[in-house]
């Protein structure tokens, strides 16, 4: 099975280099800006391609496009005579945007990628969608070599699963930051707080985060919401973060 | 070194039994509840102790007091006559509610504690103080039979540090638990996501969080944003949420 890639970012970059793990053959890769295609290209022994229509001849077996939201359709639009399986990598867009092609699919990390950081990618989930049953089946079987974790996910689900996305990883890193910044404003360093961090993450992958919930809030414990309120006056925007999801954790109570 | 325990909660249990693993002995625990007592007591090879007087006498080096916050005086105050180190192991009370007793401190383990979820407490940070330098020697030497990571803060820092973990632990694992509910009314398994929250946690461990925040809010991707508001227009509460918090994330651009 080959692969060619468009787009050359975060998911692009971790997608490829998996892909290169497990030695499946990436043909092209092309990105908007050249130089990036060729930084990638080289990391994976693929060809870095100039001209997009020349992916479309490649004879490559799957293609995947992994640029922004924005971008997919007309990326798509120059690849309509793209003879193998066209699969964007994105949670938020329909699979029917790719619908002028013949065959074609979704093949979604669900994870949070940074250009730094490698991970496990034997663990991360793979949502899949595809226009027809052949297709689908080759999409499964190139997510089984990259991952355990693969998902038949429809395109009304995946919006749910994006959206959820946010809840789970989007909001609390932004926590994390707050965390950090408070940390830091009194002489604190971040690293005493990462075990509580990682307990809490660990805590909801065997339990439900509702049975989980600890803290002031949850426990009615007015006295100490009261003080961090007070702890908060010179952060108004914290304050009412604090505000609103100490509110919303009581009634869950 | 002799230890008893005044409580019966989470914090209690999860120290008393982190006690008797490093095998400290623990002489005495008392509990509002004396059923609760003598369950954890016997869990630790203890004795349950019927009237709090007891404890005063009962020959022990440190009795930590673990707690309701606002419970803390009150029992403190039927324990003037102790002749070891009074601590208490809250995060939010400062040391001083416990100047009444000669020896007194602060042993506040900075982490979540579940009742029914087991976890390695030499990873748990340790954050002590107390009234003079040999009674923090010896909260040191006991900290150090539990855990690597022992920290000096006062009383201010504490706070802080308390107010930090409300961000960094209560309010994302509230989050997490909106996710597991958008996905349940949508017939998907929380499974899905729990690699995602593992790695948000995870990414954190070796980088500020303001350098890994990902997700459309920090992309300023108006279009994803405006379908998530879609989305959660049943859910006014979650909207909010969601508003608020990528508001937030958005002037971290």
């Amino acid at each position: 099975m080959k692969v060619s890639i468009v787009g050359s970012g975060n998911v692009a970059t971790h997608l490829a280099k998996a892909l290169h793990h497990v030695h499946v053959e990436i043909q092209g890769i092309w990105s908007h800006q050249f130089e990036n295609a060729e930084l990638l290209a080289n990391q994976v022994d693929a060809k870095a391609i100039r001209q997009i229509s020349e992916i479309a001849n490649d004879g490559s077996d799957i293609l995947l496009i992994s640029v922004k939201d924005d971008a997919i359709a007309d990326v798509a639009a120059q690849l309509k005579n793209y003879r193998g399986i066209v699969a964007h990598t994105s949670g938020a867009v329909t699979l029917n945007i790719l619908n002028e092609n013949v065959n074609y699919g979704v093949f979604y990390p669900l994870q949070t990628f940074s250009k730094h950081k490698t991970l496990d990618f034997s663990q991360v989930p793979l949502c899949l969608e595809a226009n027809n049953t052949q297709s689908l089946r080759q999409l499964k079987t190139l997510a089984a070599l990259l991952s355990k974790n693969i998902y038949e996910v429809d395109s009304e689900q995946r919006k749910i699963l994006h959206l959820a996305a946010v809840f789970a990883c989007n909001f609390p890193n932004y926590l994390y930051g707050v965390a950090q910044q408070l940390l830091a404003q009194h002489q604190l360093d971040f690293e005493i707080i990462k075990p509580l961090i990682a307990e809490t993450a660990n805590k909801v992958q065997t339990a439900l985060p509702i049975e989980v919930q600890t803290g002031p809030a949850i426990r009615n414990d007015e006295q100490t919401l009261q003080k961090h309120e007070e702890l908060l006056k010179a952060h108004s925007d914290w304050l009412m973060i604090y505000k609103l999801l100490s509110e919303q954790i009581k009634k869950n109570r």
